[in-house]
């Protein structure tokens, strides 16, 4: 009777703690989100993130092969190759991230060009999870600024540590973001995190960041080749309110913001230096 | 007496499951990786990951600014900015997945001007998180080749699973990689997760993935201007074996390997069309 008390009061509380403790945690995860904004993870918009991961729906593919044909192919002489690649290096060279951008219009045409030229990056298994979302609406692009520099200041003051925020005090970086209104053009990339099928089936995106990531890298080249500058941005937390401004589907997530125009006449750059080949490349 | 001792192996109970409840379940963890190879994560070298994320240390940062230098623009009459603006699509929309790689010998002069051009990328803070591994030796290529074909026979019988299967047999893809062989130049992209600082302590690299994806597009874009042909490719769990035999330090992680050559002469590529316009652009 003694023992028997003792073992059954044993048996109830492992049973108890054994249900509550996972409970307890995942709830704990849920109230407070891990703040690590150093971490690349952070872009992404968390407002549905696992469930995409979770319970992508198997989808039916049609088995047909996509025909081959022979692919044609522009060769240049060594000569030409040296003195093309050289010239694009040196194009790209000039780019710097500018943060004072005039309020000049810019030509859409251009716009459409440089985000043509994005739209030929490679993709996983050719998904394309792209959408370059253009802002010219001077309203919309101030409730954007609105959105991000209430964030930004609280990202400053408390989300980004002391040692982020010393990093970019290099680059007199901080939570004020003129440019959001002042350049004519803001291009807001989103990436594709999952698409549909003709029937409505969610269709897997394979890499999709490093895909959308490759075409930004497209359009920086372009937009440096038209004459027009940006700055790569990255809004921290933004994500979700921005979506929504734009009016963007839950499956479309923010990866970049690029302020888009020319140079204002006092545009000035932190005088940094780039690595040297031999600091970036080895040779086996 | 009775309660007592009730209530003493009660404690004790909860204590235990407490205790060892936890460490199970990161013991599990540890054995059982999840496979998820449709998720972008896969492509991390899982060997110390979460060290990485979890005891970056604090590190000492100057505070002071970097001078500020007037910024030094070029900039073209509207007509040539959509001139350069479609000719630069015009030739990226040429650009193609080339999987026929000739084994002829590429000017190592353009090589070292594409990856300059890379190099030019913008990254988080300005840290440059990357290196670029270029291979030419045909049997470091070949030990490559024999990694890689044998982690991706597994991922295509047993860890991509039916979908992902028949997305890449349209391409024509499957595990024999001849252009691992054949190709004169591999260039392997490495992400730095950290760096280091001049006193030896980890330096936080914000963005890395991003940032290098970015400096990979511009790769993509400098490789076509200059009239040779490529392919993205992502091995699948092949990171750290690679990583190891290039005798890359652990906080480099293998992002992508690029076949850099000319097209063999019988080169097909598959009939894919690219989305138009409408279909990735929406301007508000």
């Amino acid at each position: 009777m003694l023992s028997l008390t003792a073992v059954l009061v044993a048996v109830v509380c492992v049973l108890i703690v054994w249900i509550f403790k996972p409970a307890d945690r995942s709830l704990q995860k849920e109230r407070e989100p891990e703040a690590r904004p150093w971490v690349d993870e952070d872009l992404k918009d968390s407002t549905d993130h696992h469930q995409v991961q979770e319970d992508v729906d198997e989808w039916p593919e049609s088995e047909e092969d996509v025909e081959h044909i022979p692919f044609s192919h522009t060769r240049y002489p060594e000569k030409e190759m040296a003195k093309r690649s050289q010239e694009f290096y040196e194009l790209l060279n000039k780019r710097r991230s500018v943060r004072f951008i005039s309020n000049e219009q810019v030509p859409m045409e251009v716009i459409n060009n440089v985000i043509k030229a994005a739209g030929t990056a490679p993709s996983g298994a050719h998904t394309e999870p792209w959408t370059f979302v253009v802002v010219k609406d001077p309203d919309t692009k101030h409730k954007i600024r609105e959105i991000i520099e209430k964030e930004e200041e609280i990202n400053y003051m408390k989300r980004m540590g002391h040692r982020w925020v010393s990093d970019l005090k290099k680059l007199r970086t901080n939570w004020v973001k003129e440019y959001l209104d002042t350049a004519p053009v803001l291009i807001l990339i989103f990436k594709q995190v999952h698409g549909f099928t003709a029937s409505g089936k969610k269709k897997v995106h394979y890499y999709n960041e490093i895909s959308v990531s490759i075409a930004c890298g497209i359009l920086l080249a372009a937009l440096q080749n038209a004459g027009l500058v940006t700055v790569t941005t990255t809004p921290l937390n933004c994500g979700p309110p921005l979506r929504m401004l734009l009016g963007r589907p839950p499956h479309e997530k923010l990866l970049m913001l690029l302020p888009v125009g020319y140079p204002s006449k006092e545009a000035t750059v932190p005088d940094l230096k780039r690595k040297v080949l031999d600091q970036i490349m080895v040779t086996v």
